[in-house]
C-alpha cells in the first residue's frame, strides 16, 4: 500500500492542530494561562512533525484508493487524539499518560467522559483546550460522515445522499463547496450558541466553552456539576435546542440555507428523533410526578434536557438522574444506545437504524399474513434496497457483539455489572457518563483501573469510526486486495 | 373467524391434560400424596371442560387456516398453563392466584423460575406435578416448532426443513409419522436420563423429577439448592449431556435413528452450539483458577454445567455462580440470550440467528472491499435467501425491543436495574434464574411484587411463542384478512 498520501494528510491535520493549540493562549491573552508554555511546546511539536511529514511525503497529489481511505480514517482518529494530549501531559496537572490520553481521546471523539475532578478549579487554558478538542472532533465527524464514509459505504449516508443525483446537481455543486457550507454552518451554530448562553447569564468564558461542547455533542463542562452549575431552566432549554441541532443531519442544514426547507422539515429521521425526545421526557416526568412532590414543568425541562443530552450523545447532566428511581435508570441505560441522526456530530446506533428495523419488522408481519405479496420498502420517500438493510443489520450486530465483548473485558478487570455494561455502552456510543456509583452522572472515570481506561479508550475510537471501518481492516481480505 | 376447530383442539388438549393430572397420584400410589384430592378435582374439571368443548364443537374435521393456527398456538399456551395451575391452587399450600399461575406458566413454558421456597419439604405429588408440567411443555414446544411454526413461517425451521423435499421423501414420510418419532425420541431420552441419574446415585423419585425437567430444558428441581444438592461431578456431567441433547434439533435425532447420521454430526448449528459451551466454560474456568485456589477439573465441570444450564435455557444451578466474580456475572447475563438450537425444547434467541448475523457481517465486510462482487450465502449447505435473513433480523429486533420494554416496566414497578434487566431476559428466553440478590441463582421470585410477576408471566409466554406469533395478532391486518 502506498502510504504517502496518508502521511500527507496526517501532516496537514497536525499543522491544523498546532494552530488550534495556540488558541487557549491567544484567546485568553488577558486571562488565566498558567500552562502557556505547555501549549507553545505542544504546538511546536505538532507543527514540526506535521511539516516534516509533509516534506517527506512531497507535494505531489494522489487520489486516495479505498484501502487508503480506511487506513487514513482509522489512523487520523488515533493520531490526532494522541497529539492532542500533549498540552495535558506537559501541564502542571501532573496527569499520568493513561489519564492524559483518556481525557484527549474522550475529548476528540466527543465522548465527554472525564478522569479530571475539581474542574471548577482548573486553569482556564486547560478547560478551554478540553472544549476545543471536542469542537474539533465534532467537525471531524461531520467531515468524515460526508466526505469519506459514503465512499466506504459505511454509516448509512448512502440512504440520504450518494444514490441521488439531486444531491449533487441541485443543492450543492461540489464536495469542496459542500465542505465550506458545512464548516460555515458549524461555525454559525457555535456562534449562535455562545451568544445565547451569554445572554441567558453565563460568563463569556463559560458560554464559549459550553457552546464548543454543545454543538459538537461533546459534553465537557467547566464544572464538576456540569450544566447543573447554572440552575437555570432557560439555559437548559437553550442547551437542549442546540444539542438537538448538533445531532441532526448537517447536510439538511446546508440545503436549508440554500432555500430547500422541505427536506429538513419533512425528514422522517429528524421527526422521529424529536418526537422520541419529547415522549421519553414526558414518560420520565409522569413517573417522577407520581412518585415525588415535584413541579411538573421544571421536572419536564430537566427530563428533556438530560434525555436530549444522552440521546444526542452529548453527556451533560443537570442533576444526578440516577436518583430519579429504577425506571429512570433503566430508561437512561437504553437511551444510551439510541444516538442522534446520521450525518451529525452525534454517535450511538443512530435513529435511522431503528427506523429501518421497524420497517423490516412491519414488512415481516405483513409477509407472514400475505406470503405471496410484494412489498416496497420506503424511507424518506426512497425505496430501500436489501443491501442497505443488510449494512444496517451488520452494524447493529457488530455493535452489540462489541458491546458484549467490552462489557466482559471490563468485568474481567473487576468492574461490577452495571459499571461494565453502562461503561461499555457509553464509550461505544460516545455519550459520556455511565450508570452506577462510580461512573454515573454524579461520578467520574478517575478511579477505574488503568487497564479499564485503555479498554474504554479503544471502545470510544471504535464507536467513533462506526466500528465497521476498523473491522474491515481486521479482515485478511483487506491486506490482500 | 371460525373458532370451532380451535375449540376442538383445545378440548382435546384439556382431556390430555386431565390424564396427566392423575399421574402424580397414580405414580405415587404408595408415596406421599397429601394433595390427591386436589389432583382428582383438577383432573375432573379439565376433563369436563374438555369434553364439553368437544361436544359443543362437534366431530366434523376442519382444515386449519393460517389465521386459526396463530389463534390456536397463542390460546393453547395461555389455556394449558392456566388449567395446570389448578392442582397448585387447590392444594394445601395456600398459594395466591398470582403465585399459582406464575408457577404453572413458568413450568409449562419450561422457564423454571419459581416462587416456591422450601422445595425440599414440599409433598412429592406437588413436586412431581411441577416436573410433569415442564415435561409436557417440552413436547409441546417441539410439536409446535415442527408442526405449526413452519406453516406460519416463524421460528427459522424453514432453514432446515420445509424447503427441502428430501425431508419429506427420504427421511420420514408424513407428519403423523414424524410426530410419533418425535414423541418416541422424547420418551427415550427421558427414560435414558431417569436411568442415568438413578445409576449415578439419585433416588428414583429424584431421578424421575430431574429427568422430566432436564430433557425438557425446564429446570425445576426437588430442592432449593437445585442440582447442588447432590454434590456429584458425575451427575453434573450427565445432566450437561442430557440438557445439551434437549437443546439440539429433534428432527435431526429422527433422521439419526432412521440411519441418517451425517446430518446430525455435520450440522453447523449443533457444532457451533457445542463448541460455544466448551469455550465459555473454559474461559470461566481460567478466570476462576487465576482468582482463587480452586481445583481446575471440578471448576471446569461446574462451569460447563452451569453454562449449559443457562444456554440451553434449562436454569438449574449447582452453586451460586454470581459469586464467581464480576466477569462471571457479565458472562451469565449475555449467555442468557443465546438459547439452544431451533427445533429443540430450548428458548432464547437461538444459535442459528447468531450464525446468520455473523454470515451477514462477513458478507458485509467483503462487500465493502469488493463492491461489485456477488456473494452466495451458505448455511448448512443451503443457500440462504434474503427473506430468511429478514425474518431472523425481525425476530432479533422485536426480541431486543420487547426486552427493553419489559425491563422498563419492571423498573417502573420498583425493581433495580440488574433485577429488571436479568428478569426480563430470563423470562423472555425461558431460562429461569436471573441475576442479583433477589432473583439470582441463589434467590427466588417469591418476593417480587405481584404486578412484576404478571409482567414476567406475559414475557415467558411471549418468549415461548417466539414473539412474532403474538405480534402478528396485534396487527390490524390479522383481523382484517
Amino acid at each position: 500500500m502506498n502510504i504517502i498520501p496518508i502521511v500527507q494528510i496526517l501532516g496537514f491535520l497536525l499543522i491544523l492542530l498546532s494552530f488550534l493549540m495556540t488558541l487557549p493562549v491567544n484567546l485568553l491573552v488577558f486571562g488565566d494561562t498558567p500552562d502557556w508554555l505547555a501549549f507553545v511546546k505542544s504546538s511546536v511539536v505538532c507543527f514540526s512533525i506535521g511539516a516534516a511529514a509533509l516534506a517527506l511525503a512531497g507535494r505531489q497529489k494522489h487520489a486516495l484508493r479505498q484501502q487508503q481511505m480506511f487506513m487514513l480514517t482509522v489512523s487520523a482518529w488515533v493520531v490526532i487524539p494522541l497529539f492532542s494530549s500533549l498540552p495535558l501531559l506537559l501541564s502542571d496537572m501532573k496527569l499520568s499518560m493513561t489519564d492524559a490520553f483518556f481525557e484527549s481521546i474522550s475529548g476528540v471523539t466527543t465522548t465527554g467522559s472525564t478522569v479530571l475532578t475539581g474542574l471548577d478549579h482548573l486553569p482556564d487554558d486547560i478547560l478551554l483546550w478540553r472544549s476545543i478538542m471536542q469542537w474539533m472532533g465534532g467537525i471531524g465527524i461531520i467531515g468524515m460522515a460526508v466526505a469519506i464514509l459514503p465512499f466506504l459505504r459505511i454509516g448509512g449516508m448512502r440512504l440520504f445522499a450518494t444514490e441521488s443525483s439531486e444531491w449533487n446537481e441541485k443543492a450543492v455543486p461540489r464536495t469542496s463547496h459542500l465542505a465550506r457550507s458545512l464548516v460555515l454552518i458549524y461555525l454559525g451554530l457555535t456562534l449562535g450558541c455562545v451568544l445565547t448562553y451569554w445572554l441567558l447569564g453565563m460568563s463569556f468564558f463559560q458560554a464559549l466553552n459550553h457552546a464548543l461542547t454543545t454543538v459538537s455533542t461533546g459534553g465537557y463542562s467547566t464544572s464538576d456539576s456540569s450544566m447543573g452549575q447554572f440552575d437555570s431552566p432557560s439555559i437548559l432549554l437553550a442547551s437542549t435546542v442546540f444539542m438537538a441541532m448538533g445531532a441532526m443531519p448537517f447536510f439538511l442544514f446546508v440545503r436549508f440555507i440554500h432555500g430547500q426547507r422541505q427536506p429538513l422539515i419533512r425528514d422522517q429521521q429528524v421527526r422521529f428523533f424529536l418526537r422520541f425526545l419529547v415522549i421519553v421526557a414526558a414518560l420520565l416526568t409522569i413517573y417522577r410526578v407520581l412518585r415525588e412532590p415535584v413541579d411538573p414543568f421544571e421536572t419536564f425541562v430537566s427530563a428533556l434536557f438530560n434525555v436530549t443530552s444522552v440521546v444526542t450523545t452529548t453527556g451533560y447532566a443537570s442533576t444526578d438522574y440516577s436518583l430519579w428511581g429504577p425506571f429512570a435508570v433503566v430508561v437512561f441505560l437504553f437511551i444510551t444506545f439510541v444516538g442522534g441522526c446520521s450525518g451529525s456530530t452525534s454517535g450511538g446506533m443512530k435513529i435511522f437504524r431503528f427506523q429501518l428495523s421497524m420497517l423490516l419488522l412491519r414488512e415481516q408481519v405483513r409477509r407472514l399474513l400475505h406470503p405471496r405479496a410484494v412489498f416496497a420498502r420506503n424511507y424518506n420517500g426512497r425505496v430501500i434496497g436489501d443491501d442497505i438493510v443488510a449494512s444496517s443489520v451488520a452494524f447493529s450486530f457488530i455493535f452489540l457483539a462489541t458491546l458484549a465483548l467490552v462489557t466482559a473485558i471490563l468485568g474481567a478487570l473487576g468492574l461490577d455489572l452495571v459499571t461494565s455494561l453502562s461503561g461499555a455502552a457509553t464509550a461505544l456510543t460516545n455519550v459520556g457518563p455511565g450508570l452506577g456509583d462510580t461512573i454515573g452522572p454524579a461520578g467520574n472515570f478517575q478511579t477505574l483501573p488503568d487497564a479499564a481506561k485503555w479498554v474504554l479508550m479503544g471502545a470510544m475510537i471504535l464507536g467513533r469510526l462506526e466500528l465497521l471501518s476498523v473491522f474491515v481492516m481486521l479482515s485478511p481480505d483487506f491486506w490482500r486486495s
